[in-house]
């Protein structure tokens, strides 16, 4: 008979999700990563006993050489970095791997990258630091799509009261992420749960569902399906599809300014497509490190009617962002059309990253459907 | 002025999350993969022009070599195959990767693999089908853990009237994946909330709440915390941390005979000890694929008070799983013993694979809480 009662993972080196692919022995040093240390430097280990070459790529420090220790780890310690949450690769003679020691990894249509969170001294701290506060709900849904012909698939958070307070409607955030992300990439990586629920408790954002949907619905298709989808599937989708849905299953004030709109990157160009071309339905507009496009047809010659519809039109990029010239030349052309808009820069969070993503979400929610 | 209204995602070659790594021209063969053929064999498809040797690696067909075509990807055809939802990555001179034209990740610890689905040939069939019925909704959730010192993960789905009926209470199950599997993975692969969607759709399954712990919470410490984590955290958290919550904010029965707890794997063993310890709390046990001890002190002494708590002693195991020799000589024990237990063998879904965690799901779930 056996006499364990609770068997060791250690004994238990096959899992179903086994595939071949280098194995240490059993009696290997064991080994973490990420390390974050108390200075805020950052360790990364990684074990491969026949790679040749691997460098650590990431978004905290410049991709630098790992070299093995004593005990034949390949490692580099990098820092001291600004807390925040960090992508990061281990390139493996020239493949791109996520760090086999790290569950967090970056949901992504291509790029495989894994998450280390650099936090305050104090834990609590940081805007997305999970606190005890009420905390709201994350549902995976999906809704039947006319538009695509199968069922597309978003994110939808509701806030503290909603389950307690089950008469009560709620303005809604339409918050899409950019290029290769998936729909979960404001959840997992942009924490807008955390980040919202914080700003609820600290009475600094109003109660609101926030939406998170998929940008590129197409990739769920077969082959054959793809060329059904069309330049203007996804905004079909979005308005005939994935909005009347939300309205149906959730207890959402329907009304413009009861309605936001944004989204990181490309999410953010599509953010404004829809919400500049429906002011009768969005009165908040965000656009986060967005390529923006200044020919709408119709749209920007109305400044009048533009600033009388929308209540908020904000825009972040941050300085070292490649899309920072598009993004400044978009706000001098909506000022010299009289269009009323807040613009936020940064410098400090990269350029294209997803910390500015995370920043721009966190400065721009207090400002929305403020009474 | 730019004249593009929307922006093509060719343009935007970058994405917040790019790192370095092999990146062919702008003017390369497009490429589908996985790609599923009406015969249901599979074709997979990966581009690396770096690369010396390229196998494919999975749980649809033997480990098989890759080859160029005339195009330079590397390619591979197998099956034709049962219909399922399959593991598989691409081994990369020795380095396993997930597969990067396919957003669909097997979330795991340390193993990187990607899955494919290989469909009936009518869409809507097969048990994890999403088919136009009913939905419940998946939470994600952060628990206070008093035993772990940190915020725990888990999923609870709950069924599709739960919102409807706001005084309706249900029955829980507990179910628990296995060593390296995160707390997603009866979700993101089991496909849990789907399949019972539809036994409940068809009238097979009551509707009950599904909670998805997380068996290895340590590997959220810091490497400084893992010491605090002993042996009986797992099944402390559970009890007084995990439990309590769920019973706290979601509308549970809260009787020995509305709780099940299961499992695959580790899993599987955890419920077992968990519940046939705890047979005041639990009165439906169900093990899948697990390592099972025969050394659980005075539980399995006294058969009569065990088969008149338990309802249901459901073990599962595939012929072919490594594990089936314990498995079979813990069922030979049970009989040895006159504990009541019901035995389901399996032969053609691999040995200790998720293709068998979901089918034995799929015939257990109808057994639960039946009236």
């Amino acid at each position: 008979m056996k006499t364990a009662i609770l068997i060791p993972a250690l004994l238990l080196i096959c899992s179903a999700a086994a595939a071949q692919g280098p194995r240490g022995g059993m009696n290997r040093v064991p080994v973490s990563s990420p390390v974050v240390n108390p200075d805020k430097t950052v360790t990364f280990n990684y074990r491969n006993d026949n790679a040749k070459e691997v460098k650590l790529s990431s978004q905290l420090a410049p991709t630098v050489d790992m070299k093995r220790d004593e005990n034949g780890i390949w490692t580099v310690t990098v820092g001291p970095v600004r807390p925040d949450l960090y992508p990061y690769c281990f390139v493996v003679d020239g493949i791109n791997v996520q760090d086999p020691l790290n569950p967090d990894w970056f949901p992504n249509e291509k790029f495989k990258n894994s998450l280390v969170d650099v936090r305050n001294d104090n834990q609590d701290e940081g805007p997305y630091a999970l606190r005890d506060v009420p905390h709201g709900a994350v549902d995976y849904i999906n809704y039947p799509s006319a538009t695509l012909g199968l069922y597309g698939r978003a994110l939808v958070y509701t806030p503290p009261t909603y389950y307690k307070d089950k008469d009560r409607r709620y303005p809604v955030f339409y918050l899409i992420s950019g290029t290769t992300d998936t729909e979960e990439v404001y959840f997992k990586v942009g924490r807008m749960n955390v980040i919202l629920d914080n700003l609820i408790a600290e009475g600094k954002a109003e109660e609101m569902i926030i939406v998170l949907p998929y940008g590129n619905p197409a990739l769920y298709y077969s082959p054959e399906q793809r060329s059904a989808y069309k330049p203007d599937s996804f905004n079909k989708d979005f308005l005939n599809d994935l909005m009347p849905y939300v309205e149906n299953n959730y207890r959402t004030q329907n009304a413009p300014e009861s309605r936001a709109i944004g989204g990181f990157s490309r999410g953010g160009n599509q953010a404004l497509a829809l919400g500049l071309s429906n002011t009768d339905r969005f009165a908040y507009l965000c656009s986060y490190s967005s390529f923006t496009s200044m020919t709408l047809p119709g749209v920007y010659d109305n400044a009048n009617e533009l600033n009388s519809k929308i209540k908020l039109f904000w825009l972040g990029v941050g300085t070292d962002d490649f899309l920072y010239g598009n993004a400044k030349e978009y706000m001098d052309f909506l000022d010299s059309k009289g269009i009323r808009n807040t613009k936020v820069f940064t410098d400090d969070k990269g350029g294209h990253t997803w910390m500015n993503a995370r920043y721009f979400l966190c400065e721009s929610l207090p400002l929305l459907f403020k009474k």
